[in-house]
């Protein structure tokens, strides 16, 4: 019989258990190994998750069984017992998967609790107030948690319980309040669930369970998983601990602290509390918390006891940690430990200082930075100039540093509204609650009125690397209405704001940024991860100014050259459609002609920012009909400045229709048609280079790729084309040059005859756009339309154009990897699709023995970072050309 | 040294060495081991072919020296020398590849003859007729097909000569006459060469045999490879033979003659002779021959000879012969043997008549029929009744069988582009000749007006399988006016008329057909095919009708049935546009309640047609947006038919625009989007199962086939969906019924991971049409456009929507058979893409161990003598289930 339960203080589990007890079970139990203040817990499994999927969405009664059993254990090592009003055992559930969900249940205090318990409870404390607070509190979290009856029923017979007895707080209200609050609680609940409130501890327990289990599955879990890459298949763990109580008094307080500032990096507590409070009081920014700093002035004994907690956790997990902490009648219990989240920058810092602290090695800090999170240190600041002329409106805490600027939204949905739209939006919220993840994930800032830097809007800020202002006391949100109220300014839905993620600044306008730099901590660390990768990083840049920035970003050469991208810019047009409209080699001849000293100049400028590293140049790819206009009034101006009659016109046009256009004639096709256009760029490819090296220290030796290959005779007969054009320009200019010529891997075709095509090919560039579209049989343009269903229903747990679909695109590339090396063991293998900056794709590339990845410019340091990370894992010798 | 010449007469060759030596020179060698009248030759092989276009078509020096050293060998054999008046050789240069290729290089006669040599054969032979007669017909040839000067000219020298001297024949010229032409044949050649005639016989062989070399690469040539899928690679030989002459006087003749009738494949000689003639006269259709069976009373001793070789031939290669022979002065000399061209009819009672003589076993006589062949055995007759009531305006030779009907063209080029427009033509000519090779292609029926059964136009309409009329004396053609004469009647371009070819009637009109039967020694090779193969075969079938025919035609089962077919008709098509522009689930599910019934209907017709054998049935498949109409005046018309309004339902079908339909919105897409459709689909094979085994005495398991699965959690998101709906109808019906669930393998994702699609797929299918598509990644619609260049620079030699590519497809075939059977080791595996009819692909489809092809009825018979053929060929056990 399978083990779905674990005694966590019976040292059933540690830190190395986190894919079978979720990381917050996992580290309770190496808590108590270790020897620190936690309170008995047991821990039900992530494989029970998959069980109560698989099973139809119930729990099991083997694991049910094994819950019955653990009850006993816990009641035995703590000396309480469910229901028992004399000593009664009080739990709290909590849900743990793997990696942090946000987005998933919301933790439930107090349960065990029911009508006889609270009476005893409050005996037992002589405490009244305390026992019918963790009544009422119960009620209202199992409702909402467990039962979805809504947080609104509650809180608003809370509201009116305070506004009857004249208090602000919840604190404020007396024993006797709560007690009558408990009877209106259970009776609202009778109203809408037809029931009583359950009164049994094992069925409160086994709900919660099951809720925790169900909650694995809510959208917003659904929308959290696609966006991190966390596959469905986990599942969650549930951990059940003894409570201990925060809200017993003013000798009693709860609070949660990072060991290092999560903003910034800077070593230091770093965090928050508040007396005679439960868990969720503090997270909620219901409360204003203290700063941790004051709790050494409150009870210094312990604040030195949690300092030295707090260093220990430290040293024994080499990270940062977030932790969690309740103050139960002046003695301290951990309730949880975690590496903590932190921004890109916090992490960069915290890794070079850790090193620099002797706590890990280099390989070890350059694990601790997540490569996709440096993406954000990337992200452009506010132009100095333009805040010198602005003036902020508003200030908060600066919760998750960068700029943002967009339109002003108060909803979720809104903010998914016109983000489909492709406006930027800045969602600004009272507060955030899980529920508001989806809109979080697409805006570009997030602002909130209440609630402290441990607050849900910071936490799942800096996790999204999303700049972030919260706690801004001074707004005023009124959602219903549209505003936004700062004193007498008002700001409506859909006007400009912008954020200063760094400063905490708010601003009533629309302010342009700049770039970022790689310097500091972050240069340090990209300085070791180049030290210890094995792949190349090249960049996919068109222009002078990609090129420029790729080169200073770390990139070692330009993998993908788009010619065409060049094509739109003034007389360019003109050409190229002077070249397709041509009735004859000779007009089309003619045309190119016009347009080969401008790609010249193009590839020149380019080898010139690479300063001699590698330029691969694709030729051209796109269906001619992209560069000619569609709609008969276009057409007529066309006709017009081309001094062609209208109809003829149109007729050549409309004959560059495509039932397919992505399947149809374009890449290599355009050549095999039109070898004339791959006899002008290989001409201004080959003129560029010999011009450059003539005047420059380096050498260019450039590398041309002809795309959409799907049959050697096909590229053979390019080739042909091409290596006969540079000779003639060699022997025309008696140069001499290095180059090479290569293929894309697109076509599925090509791949799975790779041994053929490395015949005629010096180099493979994967193009994994299309090659996943071939694959998968959809294309990007109109999967839109069913994909959506396909992640609902879990068909799809990712997108496979944003990460590699291993199982098969990847089988195919690394098949044609085998098969290209078994012909030409120096074949270099690269990737220029969008995937070579995706962090999980450049682990797969290290993997199956690629040379290098290609990706857009702003994602190289990224691509560096990934690729570091993966030769650390999965070390592979550099391989040699 | 590679050997690229052998002297056949020094048995340096024999009929296996085919590839070699080319099917003419292999048999000329084996001809003369057994002792037949041979003239001595030597052959230049196929591998000189290929050197000479990889040495960028030039004959490379090795070879050329390879030659001259076999000259003086012939010289020495035949007592002959080249260039000497006194005694000259004079020798003969065909082309001859490894299959029969019309279209290639015609024949060069009387090479070695010259100024000096004339006059010394004049003497030898004391006939200055022949002499002269020899020499004008070298110099017309040469000059025709080694210097592509054309015809037209000599022909017309030649016509004003025979004008000027007032003969109605060649053969009416006298010696001086033709010293005369001879004089202006030179001068006509010089004037368009501005060189002499070459004189110098060696000289004069190397430039044939390089005219041989490079008309392998001719555009006739090249089209008909492509028909035949016969590679460009294998090249052609030479066959370099001394001369015999038919032409020496009326003791001299030429003839070519079968051993059974090729048209019928009745035993017996048949064939035609002419006096004084050389071998084009016979089969150019200029003078009208004489039949063979004139031999007897002309020249019986030779007739008995000739008698006794064809018996001898035939009994050696245990084949109907194809000869060509030669009386030199009343010897007869073998030139040429081969198995001789057959219509279907004949190849089929051939191959029945051969096994009852004893001279092939069944094995062997199934291997002589051609399984494309048969294609022509299935076409339509005329329906006798529209025969009654028509009367034939003239009547020629039955050269071809089958019936054909269509519009009058006068040339190929129109016969091609009026094809292109999907207009079927019958090509009309005096006579055709190699140049018109690709309009008897496209042709559905040949009419000539001179020619008899063994001249060209018949002999390669058997061969296409086309309906062939020739030597139709009554009709005029003139081709400049585009007009056709029978007595008054007068035919214009376009008008209809009507071939029969089994009679040899014509008709001035569009007569209808009736189908095939199989019946006859047809039908006795069918049993036997069916004895031997292994792989079963169905057919693609999506009405009543067209399974009712699959059945006739053998098919054990429909592998195919397009669903989607079926919603074109009538009322349905309202209820799928009603369905499609349904805004919710409820008014979809009302929609599809109105084609339950339908469907159902259908599905019971086709159960009841195939009598118990599988029927698979294939989920809708096409993407919506087939279904609804485009232009704004139809989308009025159905606004008002459904009452929507017109904008609303414009931008609905809107909607529904893709950019790559082909890889959009549809297969198993839909069901995951719209599983109601799916859930319909199940009721309505299901019920109708039911319904059927409730009346019928056998039963049927019906084939669910869910189409366009690229992920095995998308397969059994449907499947689940299906099987939930079986199970409720079955729970309604109180029924039990066996039913197989499985897949297409379309997608080449699905093919790389068969191993887990296979987990829930009891069968796949290869949809190869599909599966072509996205691994070459270019759309059949589209690929039109290039695929010309593609085919004319030799990237590509055969069309892969016709003949599976068995590198790349069939690559991934092979590899998802292969996995999908390591997963489930029963997995049935079909294929139901239109390459399930083509022989070549069923011999693959049986290699890599399918279990059946699925067809178009009409193809039905032929995979079924394919797969026999696969089987003899490759023997393999048949699998179990």
């Amino acid at each position: 019989m399978s083990k779905y339960v674990y005694l966590l203080f019976k040292k059933e589990g540690d830190a190395s258990m986190r894919n079978l007890l979720g990381g917050k079970g996992a580290n309770l139990a190496e808590m108590s190994n270790i020897g620190l203040p936690v309170p008995p817990a047991f821990n039900v499994t992530t494989e029970a998750c998959t069980r109560y999927y698989e099973d139809g969405k119930r729990i099991g009664d083997d694991i049910v069984s094994q819950i019955d059993a653990a009850v006993p254990e816990l009641e035995n090592v703590i000396g309480k017992k469910f229901g028992d009003p004399k000593n009664p055992l009080l739990v709290s559930v909590r849900s743990g998967a793997r990696a942090s969900m946000p987005g998933m249940m919301d933790t439930i205090l107090n349960l065990g609790i029911n009508d006889v318990v609270v009476e005893g409870l409050a005996k037992l404390t002589d405490n009244p107030r305390f026992a019918y607070d963790s009544y009422r509190r119960f009620i209202q979290m199992f409702s909402d948690v467990v039962m979805n009856l809504g947080k609104g029923y509650f809180e608003n017979i809370l509201k009116a319980m305070k506004a009857r007895k004249g208090v602000e707080f919840d604190k404020d209200l007396t024993a006797d309040d709560l007690k009558e609050l408990v009877k209106e609680y259970k009776a609202k609940y009778k109203e809408l669930k037809n029931t009583d409130f359950p009164q049994d501890p094992h069925t409160q327990l086994i709900e919660a369970i099951e809720a925790v289990f169900r909650s694995w599955d809510n959208p917003r879990a659904n929308v959290y998983r696609m966006r991190e890459g966390i596959p469905y298949s986990w599942g969650t763990a549930v951990s059940v601990q003894s409570m201990v109580f925060g809200n017993m008094g003013d000798d009693c307080g709860t609070g949660v602290a990072f060991s290092r500032n999560p903003a910034t990096g800077e070593k230091g507590l770093y965090g928050e509390y508040l007396f005679n409070a439960q868990g969720e009081d503090v997270v909620a920014g219901i409360r204003t918390p203290k700063s941790i700093s004051e709790l050494e002035q409150d009870n210094k004994a312990v604040y030195d006891e949690f300092v030295s907690v707090v260093h220990l956790l430290e040293n024994h997990y080499k990270d940062m940690q977030d932790m969690e902490f309740t103050i139960e009648k002046g003695k301290l219990y951990m309730l949880q430990t975690r590496n903590g989240k932190r921004t890109a920058a916090a992490s960069v810092k915290i890794a070079v200082d850790l090193y620099k602290e002797g706590l890990l090695t280099k390989k070890e800090a350059l694990l601790k930075v997540e490569p996709s999170q440096i993406d954000q240190l990337l992200h452009p600041a506010f132009d100095p100039k333009s805040l010198k002329t602005s003036k902020s409106i508003a200030s908060g805490l600066n919760a998750s540093p960068g700029a943002a600027t967009g339109h002003l939204v108060f909803s979720a949905e809104r903010a998914k509204e016109l983000k489909t739209k492709n406006y930027p939006v800045v969602l600004v919220r009272e507060e955030t609650s899980p529920e508001d993840i989806e809109g979080m994930i697409v805006a570009s800032g997030i602002l909130t009125a209440t609630g402290g830097r441990t607050s849900h809007a910071a936490v799942v800020a800096r996790q999204l690397g999303t700049c972030c202002v919260c706690g801004a006391k001074e707004i005023h949100v009124d959602e219903e209405k549209g505003e936004l109220k700062i004193h007498d300014l008002v700001l409506k839905e859909g006007d400009w704001i912008s954020l200063d993620g760094t400063t905490g600044l708010v601003y009533g306008e629309q302010l342009s940024t700049v770039p970022a730099k790689i310097s500091g901590d972050f240069k340090t660390i990209m300085k070791w991860a180049d030290k210890y990768r094995s792949l190349k990083v090249r960049a996919n840049a068109d222009t002078p100014r990609d090129a420029k920035r790729a080169y200073e970003f770390g990139a070692e050469g330009i993998g993908l050259v788009r010619t065409e991208h060049m094509f739109f810019e003034g007389d360019r047009i003109r050409a190229i459609r002077e070249m397709i409209v041509s009735k004859s080699v000779e007009n089309r001849e003619a045309a190119l002609a016009k347009l080969l000293p401008m790609q010249r100049g193009d590839f020149e400028s380019l080898y010139r920012e690479l300063k001699g590293y590698p330029v691969t140049v694709r030729y051209l790819d796109p269906p001619l009909h992209e560069f000619v206009p569609h709609s008969d009034a276009d057409i007529l101006d066309l006709s017009k400045e081309m001094n062609i009659p209208f109809e003829e016109l149109k007729a050549t046009i409309d004959g560059l229709h495509e039932q397919n256009p992505m399947m149809g004639h374009r890449g290599c096709r355009l050549a095999v048609t039109y070898p004339e256009i791959a006899r002008m760029q290989t001409r201004a490819v080959i003129e560029a280079a010999i011009n450059v090296n003539k005047t420059e220290e380096f050498k260019v030796a450039p590398e041309i790729m002809i795309p959409l290959v799907g049959e050697t005779k096909e590229l053979k007969f390019v080739k042909d084309i091409v290596v006969e054009t540079i000779k003639e320009v060699l022997k025309e200019q008696n140069a001499s040059l290095e180059y090479h010529i290569g293929t894309m891997i697109e076509i599925p075709r090509a791949a799975l005859l790779a041994d053929e095509i490395a015949k005629e090919a010096e180099f493979f560039s994967f193009g994994t756009n299309d090659l996943t579209q071939m694959t998968f049989g959809f294309s990007r343009d109109d999967a839109g339309k069913f994909l959506d269903s396909y992640y609902e229903n879990k068909i799809f747990e990712f997108d496979p154009f944003k990460n590699v679909d291993q199982a098969g695109v990847g089988k195919l590339m690394k098949m044609a990897v085998g098969l290209g090396r078994e012909t030409r063991s120096n074949l270099k293998c690269g990737i220029c699709g969008e995937h070579g900056g995706d962090p999980q794709s450049v682990e797969f590339c290290h993997k199956i023995g690629l040379d290098y990845v290609s990706c857009s410019p702003f994602r190289v340091p990224v691509a560096r970072l990934a690729a570091a990370h993966a030769q650390i894992k999965f070390p592979r010798k550099a391989r040699k050309h």
